[in-house]
């Protein structure tokens, strides 16, 4: 692989090349540094022209950025620049892909969350990121049901061109990428270590297989472990880059949680899998839902959800692919009749429909119900009644 | 028995007795009639000043009321008033209670749905109807997680005071009658058949047992067979005395999606409870969460929705009944912190409390995750937080 390639993403915004890399060396130079995170190196970003100097400011200026006195003489004596080398040069031999802030490549949905990464470590297909992407997690300890589940939805969203997103941890985040390659979907793995550190060791062959047509992706240098607090840290990653985060099974104090109360954070779609309230690992989902996340009973329930022109593609593509209408002609005489008293362009009254039907409250309202859950009509509030277009 | 307690309910008002014997026993005739439904006998109750004058009335003045042209020569020639009379003699000697319409004792609830029926027949305690009641329904082929859990909820919100309203049908609607006798509540039935007809029979020691405190109901005249079309009918009387219904397990086309529907149109809360969507059972519920009805994780999640002073008188009298607070010795010394943080009378920003606690954005997320959880603050929408008094 040559540098070239190394920082293909990078080099499309026509920046001179060795400037490129000397900002991604300063980049991966002020991770490094001891109490710069992400909101500091956001400050840095966002007042500097150039990220690289920050490295020549004075204390004051240091200071108004909000970095932390210990970090001065690191920042001075330039500390960390033979390691950040170290690591750029790692990653342009092992085709590691650098993705930096500002600098086109860089996930545009990620931009928009408060705390964004200066760096994102990649391996795989960086380009995928411009699909639209749907997080699925949950907890390590999942039922049977719940990785079932997992790997089903992640399987009918990733067959039907979703890219999928997940944790890479074992239970449902595994269920999730094996799901959405059996569905010859492509996946993303967000990883709470290097991106050169397997984690679980047994999703060796399920990293892989990921890395075929998808990517793993990490903001933590190449070498770190997979410490415990490193994964709640990666989880606002997992929800900045999905439009809307399913989640599947998760435990009361469960981490998933977190992941979905982030994404509510970042203004992201949240999606449950509901199940029965005797399980613990449905706690999390149940409670969520009533919390305001969407119940997903199918694929269909997630895709209602994205954005309009992507929903319809989506929908539309699958009505193509069905061939035929055969549950049209499910309908009984009575419904058809009842369907016949409503419009696609107009509201209807309820009492306009009752009138007209001849039929019972009761028995109307069955009907309307089944024609309803059938998707041929809907209620709007207010007793109004729309058939919907087929 | 007396004719005196036969009609208990109608003597409340000071009605001269015979007056209203009188206007029972027309108002029996009336339902009697073809073609005679609720909406019609709401219309001329509300047109005439005396329910028995509609049998002095001309064609004109029938036809203005709705009544079909079937049935004025039997209304000329008072077909039906020997069967009104004993149907009305049998209640007295029977022990059954009248419950008219526009007459004291007749449920409040009941008078502001749409179609209410003009009498209701009753044995047991009608005056529990003005207790605060929950109705409890599901599907007659339920898992043994949905008995369980009708039972569970039924006895949680029975034994604190609460009526439960469920259909006496096999099923869920058995157990929740049964949970809530358990919990030493009291509950009523309301019958698809007459109220001298037991069904399903393996209920007639079920039926015994809630007549000891409780209440049979139904508008259908004594000796009325369980036809099923009576059972979407007596749905809206389910829903109709409830401040909410519980959706325990219903199947895609299941007549207790009907009630939930009926209990929406009615305004009233709609519960379920989620389930695994393996279950066809929980399909309904299910369906009903993503449709808008309250997720159903304990009886709290019911009590919450109930009208605020009733809310707070049961939650209070909970409170009283915990001996000491023990969990909250459980706070760790960072959660406690936290929570200093935080005001009772005054929302306070993410930010501020990110700036105040010193801790990471995503460990904050996660304690004040945990703090929501434990019902001590709550987030409101803007990413603000309140401490929520204990």
């Amino acid at each position: 692989m040559t540098k070239h390639e190394g920082i293909e993403c990078g080099i499309k915004t026509g920046n001179p090349e060795a400037g490129l890399s000397c900002s991604i060396k300063d980049a991966i130079e002020l991770t490094l540094l001891p109490g710069v995170g992400c909101l500091t190196q956001g400050r840095i970003k966002k007042n500097l022209r150039n990220i690289s100097d920050v490295f020549s400011l004075d204390t004051d200026a240091l200071a108004s950025l909000g970095i932390p006195g210990e970090a001065y003489p690191l920042i001075r004596s330039r500390s960390y620049q033979k390691i950040a080398e170290e690591i750029y040069d790692w990653g342009i031999r092992e085709g590691c892909k650098f993705l930096l802030r500002g600098v086109p490549g860089y996930p545009q949905l990620l931009e928009e969350i408060c705390d964004p990464p200066l760096i994102l470590y990649a391996r795989g297909y960086p380009e995928i990121l411009g699909k639209s992407c749907i997080a699925i997690v949950g907890t390590r300890r999942p039922t049977i049901y719940g990785l079932q589940m997992a790997q089903g939805i992640a399987a009918d969203l990733g067959s039907r061109g979703l890219c999928i997103i997940s944790g890479l941890a074992r239970g449902i985040d595994g269920a999730a990428h094996r799901g959405c390659l059996e569905g010859n979907g492509i996946t993303i793995a967000i990883l709470g270590c290097g991106i050169d550190v397997v984690y679980p060791r047994e999703h060796r062959q399920l990293t892989q297989k990921i890395l075929q047509k998808g990517l793993l992706l990490s903001e933590f240098p190449p070498g770190t472990s997979p410490a415990p607090q490193n994964f709640p840290i990666r989880n606002r990653i997992i929800s900045g880059l999905a439009l809307g985060t399913v989640i599947i099974e998760a435990s009361e104090y469960s981490g998933s949680l977190i992941t979905a109360r982030l994404a509510m954070e970042q203004n992201r779609e949240v999606f449950a899998l509901p199940g029965n309230i005797t399980s613990p690992q449905s706690f999390g989902p149940n409670f969520l839902i009533k919390q305001g996340a969407k119940l997903v009973q199918t694929w269909r329930d997630v895709v209602e959800e994205l954005p309009s022109e992507l929903r319809q593609e989506l929908l539309i593509k699958e009505d193509a692919q069905t061939p035929g209408k055969p549950e049209l002609e499910l309908l009984s005489e009575e419904e058809a009749r009842l369907l016949q008293l409503l419009k696609e362009d107009e509201v209807t009254q309820f009492d306009k429909v009752y009138r007209a039907s001849g039929l019972s409250i009761s028995h109307l309202s069955d009907l309307l119900l089944k024609l309803e859950m059938s998707g041929r009509i809907r209620q709007l509030p207010g007793n109004l009644y729309v058939r919907l277009r087929k």
